[in-house]
This record gives C-alpha cells, sequence and structure tokens, in this order.
C-alpha cells in the first residue's frame, strides 16, 4: 500500500514508519519536527520505499492534496500529545488536533483519499464511571483541553465518513511506552533521578492507577484493526488488560537504576488539572480480532527506561 | 443579571433576548447579522436595558474581552445552525460553531466571566440506538459536521469548567418551532406549498421520525436549568415528551392550510446525508428541575406556520 503518516518522526509515527517500511509499504512520513525527531528515522531513511515531507499541518493546508494524492491510507499521528499542560495554551490544542485534523480531511478529500485512522486517546473518556472502560461508555464529559481537541478530531472523521463516503479507524490509547518515548511520567522521573538520585517528587498523591502499553503492541494492534476490520467508522481502545499505581511504576523504576530516594508527593488525587486518577481501558474489541499485547505494564516501563539510558540525548533535546 | 447572548438576533436569541429584557436583567446580544434579523429585536430595541452589538465572533475575537467584561452569564447560541448542507461548505461548523465558540471562551476567560450557557443539539447523539435517548446515552458517532462542530463545542466547554473553574450549561435540543423560526421543514413546505399548492416534495421517504420543541419552552427550560441546576458542568436534552412522522407535520400544515397536494418522496429513510431517521431526546433530567413543554409538536407546528403566514418577510429574506 502507498501510506502517508503525519508526526512520522515522532514517537509513535516513527514507530509505525518503521514497521511499514520493513513490510514493503511504500512510505510517507510528513512532519514539521515541532517534537518530531530526524534521528527516529535514522533506520528507515536510505530505504527506497520511504519519503520524508517536512510540513506544518497547521500552517500548510495547501500542500497536503499534492502529498497526499495516490495514497491508500492516511495514519494521522501528528498533534501536540502534552496533555499536561494545555491549560497553559489553549490555542495549541485546538491548532495542532482539532484545526490540522480538519486540514488533513479536507486535503485528502481534494486528493481523493478515502482511508484515514486516526491516533485519539483514552483521555477522551474523561472521569468515567465504568472500569474497564469500553468504546460505548456513557457519553463523557472532558477533563482536559488535550481530550476535547481529540474528541473534535473524532467526530470531524466520523461525520467525513458519513458524508464524504470516507472509512476511518479511530485508536483510543493509553500511554504508550518504549523505543522514542520521548515525555511522560518514565521520562520525567528518570531525568529528576539523574539530577538528584536522593529525592524523588511525585505528583498527586501516587496512587492514580494508569495503564500502558508498549509501543510494538500498539502499532501491531493499529495494523491489525485496518486490515480486518472494515466498516465505516472502526473505533478501538488499546491498551493492556491491566494497570498499575504511580507509585507502582515508581518503585519498578528506583529498583531497575538501583536508586531509593525519598519520595515527596504534591498531593491530591490528581498529578495535574485534567489528570485522570484512574484510566483503565476495556480492549475486548481489538483483543476479538486476535490482537494481544506481548509486553507487561512493568516490562514496557523497564524497557522504555532502558531505552531513555542509551539514548541521554533525548532528555537534553526535550530539555 | 448582566447576561451576554451571542446570536441574539437570530431564532432562538431574539426569544431569549426579549424574555431576559422583560425580566429587568441587563442584555447585551451579539450578532453578525449573517442569518439574524434586525427586526426580531424590534420588542427590545427601546429598552434601556438593552445594548446591541454587532461583532463576527470568528474574525473579530479581539473585540470580545470588552464586549464581555463585567457579565455575569454568557449565553452561546451564535451558530451556523443548518445541518443539511454540511458537506456543501466543511468549513463552515468548523469556524462558525467550533472556532467562534473557542473565542467565545477565550474572550471570556480575558474579561474574567465564567458562567456560559450553550446552545448544542440531539443531532450529537448521530444515530443513536437507546429511545429516549438520555444524556448520558453511549458514547456516540457523529453523522454530520453540524454535529461533530457541536460537539466540539461542549468538549471545549466541559474542558475549560474543569480547566479554568468555569460553570456550563449545554443545553441539547431537538428542533425548535415558533415565532422568528426562520428555516426547516415548516419553513420549507409552506414555501413550497406558496409555489406550487398542488405538488409537495418532501425528503425522505416521510417516515422520519422527528421531535419538536417550542422557542418559548425551550427559553424557559433553558433558564430553569440555570437557576437550579449548579454543577460544574450541567447538560440537558431539551424536548417534548413526544414525536412524530414528518408525514405528520405534511398532514398538519396541509389541513391547516386547506391544501391537499400530490405528495412527492425523495425516498429513503434520510431526508439528507447525516439526516437522522429518529430523534427523541430523554427530558427527565430537565423535567426534574420542574421544567415542563407547554405546546404539543402539533401546537408547535401550527403556532409556526401562522408566525409564517403573518411574516411573508421572512420567506423572501432567507430566499
Amino acid at each position: 500500500m502507498i501510506i502517508v503518516v503525519t508526526g512520522g518522526a515522532g514517537f509513535i509515527g516513527s514507530n509505525l514508519v518503521a514497521r511499514l517500511v520493513a513490510d514493503g509499504h511504500v512510505v510517507t512520513a510528513l512532519d514539521n519536527f515541532s517534537t518530531g525527531q530526524e534521528r527516529f528515522l535514522n533506520a528507515v531513511r536510505e530505504a527506497p520505499n520511504f519519503r520524508l515531507v517536512r510540513l506544518d499541518l497547521v500552517r500548510e493546508p495547501d500542500r497536503l492534496p499534492e502529498t497526499l494524492r495516490g495514497a491508500d491510507l492516511v495514519v494521522h499521528l501528528a498533534a501536540n500529545a502534552d496533555v499536561r499542560f494545555g491549560t497553559h495554551h489553549p490555542r495549541r490544542d485546538l491548532e495542532q488536533n482539532t484545526l490540522a485534523t480538519f486540514h488533513v480531511l479536507e486535503g485528502m478529500r481534494a486528493a481523493g483519499v478515502r482511508r484515514i485512522a486516526f491516533a485519539s486517546t483514552g483521555s477522551i473518556y474523561g472521569e468515567p464511571d465504568v472500569f474497564p472502560t469500553p468504546e460505548d461508555a456513557p457519553f463523557p464529559v472532558q477533563t482536559s483541553l488535550y481530550g476535547a481537541s481529540k474528541l473534535a478530531g473524532e467526530g470531524l472523521i466520523q461525520a467525513y465518513c458519513e458524508g464524504f463516503g470516507f472509512q476511518g479507524w479511530i485508536f483510543r490509547f493509553v500511554s504508550i511506552l518504549g523505543e522514542h518515548y520521548s515525555h511522560g511520567h518514565v521520562f520525567d522521573f528518570y531525568r529528576k533521578l539523574l539530577a538528584n538520585p536522593d529525592e524523588l517528587e511525585v505528583l498527586g498523591d501516587g496512587h492514580q492507577k494508569k495503564s500502558y502499553l508498549y509501543v510494538g503492541d500498539c502499532v501491531e494492534a493499529m495494523l491489525t484493526a485496518i486490515a480486518r476490520a472494515q466498516g465505516r467508522v472502526n473505533i478501538f481502545n488499546l491498551g493492556t488488560d491491566e494497570y498499575c499505581e504511580v507509585n507502582d511504576s515508581v518503585a519498578w523504576i528506583c529498583e531497575a537504576l538501583g536508586l531509593r530516594p525519598r519520595l515527596r508527593y504534591t498531593g491530591g488525587p490528581r498529578g495535574w488539572i485534567g489528570d485522570s486518577p484512574f484510566i483503565f481501558l476495556d480492549t475486548r474489541r481489538i483483543r476479538a480480532l486476535g490482537w494481544s499485547p506481548r509486553l507487561t505494564i512493568r516490562e514496557s516501563v523497564i524497557r522504555t527506561l532502558c531505552y531513555l539510558r542509551d539514548n541521554r540525548w533525548l532528555l537534553e533535546a526535550r530539555g
């Protein structure tokens, strides 16, 4: 297939691109390199079936039709992926997530491309009452600008499926871990512990319950769904069948590093405004297609830590 | 209270403004007059507690903070309210609904105003499986660009409630009928019958099941909820406890006009792309606050027809 991956130099995007190129697809990675990293594409850069296009989805929508023309599928991963600081710059989620998604859809329409896969988020469920939370959970109330912007993106894609004959795959991720990981709690904890191995600040009370998924499992799940689910709008939660407390992850990280820091909690059930104290998604729908994750949360955390240890440049690049 | 009503010269807005002014509130109506009508404000124009501000929410967001400063409440009704032609101009819903709502929220934040009521829509439920459809129905899939843009607006408001301490009232309307009504099926049928009393084209198969609410009942419901519901995010379906078929409404209209046209159906379960074949909202939540509608659907249709008969200028104004 001819596949365009937006955010192709990002964390999940670069892992997906590597897999698609290895599978022999003709792949174009789009990225504006606001958070993407050229080094993430080292493995595919010289491949004849790979092309990199520097493009800003918000500011250069007019370049999209030409770039997308001939594609069989667009995987739209480009986004502001930062949940925590949404209230610091409300326009960022609106532009980089909602508006960028609209531009991708309009670019596809102009180019005659009608199949889109989209990275949504478990944050879209806000603070749900049902655990594990299924795709058809009660109509949620948004608690973050990030979640709201992804909800807007989902709605646009669904409306284009109905109105313009598009076919869509929407993936609601838990937090993803693994190679090329470059923001989130493992990143923050590791950086803090490098700076001061004796004390570690933990946002919230440490009892927040979270679910995580290894990026390789995430990529495999997306490809499984795109190959096997052929409805007009296909919505899948992606996550593991387990959750952990932030305190569990702290313990695994400290044990792996051989450290025993004092833990200093900022307190409260949430780490920040809009943080969800409990994320645990029902993944029966994607499992029914034959997919299951290979790594546990603990294994994903340790693998991520090893990756960061071997790629210290990343901690500085995102300083 | 000091209240700003966006879309204050529109159908619902002008009815709300008249009521608020009569109740003694200090009211500012904002409108860009893209579909609003100055005549709709004739009853309040000279009132000392009324002010009209011409302002375009999409193109003049910088004027909002000054206009909103000091308000106790913003009722955000301005929108592209046309569901049917969404696919003809996808950017319109994005700009006039999603982006305009973002601008209102940012304007409120800059002005230190934190209470917002918002006109959402029953279309947000897409094609639900549960009837009557409650506010916490299963997470819906959008079927129209209009619904998607209102979903985006709801999400933004909810995120501002959580992130910035706003308080929100979100109203999911069925179609509204009554004085100042200026688009929709009664409008279309009446205009067609004036042009040709012998034949009437009906979109779809006529068996679409719809619910309607009289605008006076709608205004009363909004004021009831704002006065009595004091959660952070208050979501209410607004509608009657009944539904009718399009064919029922056609029969009432023809009977009232003394006409017996041939009916010509375009066919299919939907009147247009994104039309919902069955809209019927569960209104127990708003009824529990003591509100109930005074007019039946049939009474609303007839009252609307009388209004249009007495205001033929409107049929020409929207030609």
